[in-house]
């Protein structure tokens, strides 16, 4: 059977990449990186989603001491009440520096020590507006360093870096996910590192617009309110 | 005055690397990878010549629990006794997977959040002919990685991944330390977790080569020889 090493934050886009490729048919390995993220709580998600598929999980801690990121670095206001169009103009504060470079890297080392066929990332088109490392032309130089620098590349079986995500809106990752049966409920995408989604980050106006769009209720932000009241 | 991030395992490639960027009149700042290498001696070596030279130094510890390399698990001999011509055949045992790319990433992050203009990692040919992870074409698409991931790199101020070594022998390298006042005592470079080095391991052999054809006494193993008797 077919291996794969599919990046999971716990939020909506990996957990979504997550069962896809389950649905592809690879034997999937999940790979968490807590790195020091204010909003740890994605960990949680990460781990309930892993346990819950009874995949082999890793969670490994790294640590960015240097900072630079309003996810790490709690003196960095996370931008709120953006309009999409304004998330666009610029690589927001909430960018981490080469943090995708160092996970995809964590990931090619267990995919070739597994021999697994692939990594599943589940970089996206509304991200890669404003992250320089979620655009295609980065993921292809991604690949060329993959196929470089690792004893499979030498043998001529380069791992992949499979982004099925990459081109979808974000409405069509909620219908992608709802197709697979993705456990919404369970996943994180708020940036703010509080105990209910705060709704008005980048990440949470996205994900409310795509559940908007597709037509379907959040199942977290239902829970979220209810345990408001 | 013009920074740069030094990776710095504390082996005499690396200290060689760091002295010369110190040469060039860059502010260096250290940054040492603890990834459950056995032979972890080498980040006291780390420490001591980064004290010595009073910069800036990180130590950040990572886990790779997948291991794969026979310096990561005590399961898979440490390859010894091989003639130089022997070790240029296949991969040893001793490349980590992916090692390269996530110690880079690491540095890129730092970098970037610095300022540094430049990264400078001490990757020779005597390695590049044995770890994929070492040679020219890899450092190249490295430098695209970067370029394309970062902030910097979109701003049109890609940081520089600088490696002075690449192109020197061990004999090289050793009178360039040697110009450059590297205290060689205090740099590590063998694969065995032991307090003195092994000597028959493919770094020590290289590193024997390289004293011997500078007709340098090297004075680690004068040391390592006076605290066996």
């Amino acid at each position: 059977m077919k291996s794969a090493v599919c990046l999971l934050s716990g939020g909506l886009d990996s957990t979504t990449a997550l069962y896809y490729a389950k649905q592809e048919g690879y034997r999937v390995h999940a790979l968490t990186i807590h790195y020091g993220q204010l909003h740890d709580k994605e960990i949680e998600s990460a781990r309930q989603i892993a346990a819950e598929l009874n995949i082999p999980h890793e969670i490994i801690s790294i640590s960015m001491p240097w900072k630079g990121s309003a996810l790490l670095d709690s003196n960095i206001p996370v931008p709120t009440g953006r309009k999409e169009s304004e998330m666009t103009k610029e690589i927001p504060s909430t960018y981490v520096p080469a943090r995708n470079s160092i996970f995809l890297s964590f990931a090619a080392s267990w995919a070739e020590v597994l021999g697994a066929k692939a990594i599943f990332f589940g970089a996206n088109i509304q991200d890669y507006s404003g992250y320089p490392d979620c655009r295609p032309e980065y993921l292809q130089a991604f690949r060329e360093l993959v196929r470089l620098g690792t004893k499979r590349g030498d043998e001529g079986k380069a791992i992949r870096i499979e982004t099925p995500l990459l081109q979808l809106s974000k409405k069509e990752i909620v219908l992608l996910g709802q197709s697979l049966n993705v456990p919404f409920q369970k996943t994180w995408s708020c940036y703010q590192g509080k105990n209910t989604p705060c709704g008005e980050c980048d990440s949470c106006v996205l994900r409310a617009k795509g559940f908007r769009e597709a037509e379907i209720e959040d199942p977290l932000m239902r829970y979220a309110i209810s345990s408001l009241r």
